[in-house]
């Protein structure tokens, strides 16, 4: 089982996102995160979808989400790709941890973004790894609630994935 | 018809994203982004959705989110909620144009995280407003691809909405 991430140009169109993600349901896939949102055409939105699978199946999937009616291109991601995620984390903000948690953030290059007497909210960005790394810190400190963004990928180079 | 953003927490059962997004499909409401990510608990992930509609509307889907098989919680983020937004942009790189590309990747506090020849990539994050008015910038000088990863948000605060 792999991991791996593909991105879809939907056009706006009503339902298109249902589709999409009941072919999955369908074909026995379970997504670990999804984004969509808008893209350099005012017509289309970019889904990308991190999912685990063997290689079979997930060209067969390809295959079967590139039939989808409103769906414009569907691409795996390259290994090499860029990714990157964002997490928004509410950390609990005690006298006694406050420097250690203030010391991750600057070495992290995240940022606080919000600040009271009991809790601090970071915003971290990074690839998934990174990000995993900062949570597994940040536990012992008290995680009070965290939301991820999942990946969002674009290929090096000048080549986008609308014209490939 | 305003904006609103809602956070669903769901488990981490086979399907269940299909069957939010059905919900909306049904009942006629379009989605403008979504994420689905991780969240503090490995049971659950978190759900984001950004849409517009009345407020009317609204409370009849958020009620019908609720009796939903796998969701545990829905809720309407407030307004001063903390908002933001991950995007990778791939923009033209010509001598001409580098340097105020630069400068207002300087100023926005948005990073380069790929360079060629021929194309920068950058990663910005903030709320929504300041990512709209950043692709505005990049326009004129040649936007390749670009992807965002839609809003995900945390209420100020130490409540959290597992909590509420």
């Amino acid at each position: 089982m792999n991991k791996f991430v593909i991105a879809v140009y939907v056009e706006n169109k009503f339902g298109v996102l249902t589709r999409v993600t009941s072919m999955f349901t369908r074909r026995g896939f379970n997504i670990d995160a999804l984004t969509v949102g808008e893209t350099e055409s005012p017509e289309y939105s970019r889904i990308t979808i991190s999912m685990s699978g063997d290689g079979y199946a997930r060209e067969q999937l390809i295959n079967q989400l590139r039939k989808l009616y409103n769906v414009k291109k569907v691409e795996l991601l390259e290994d090499d790709s860029i990714k990157r995620e964002l997490m928004l984390i509410k950390v609990r903000n005690t006298s006694e941890t406050r420097g250690d948690v203030l010391s991750a953030v600057e070495v992290y290059r995240a940022k606080v973004i919000d600040y009271s007497m009991d809790e601090m909210c970071i915003e971290i960005t990074g690839d998934p790894s990174k990000i995993d790394a900062f949570v597994k810190l940040m536990i012992p400190y008290g995680v009070l609630e965290m939301c991820r963004t999942g990946i969002v990928a674009l290929e090096r180079g000048t080549t986008t994935l609308l014209s490939k």
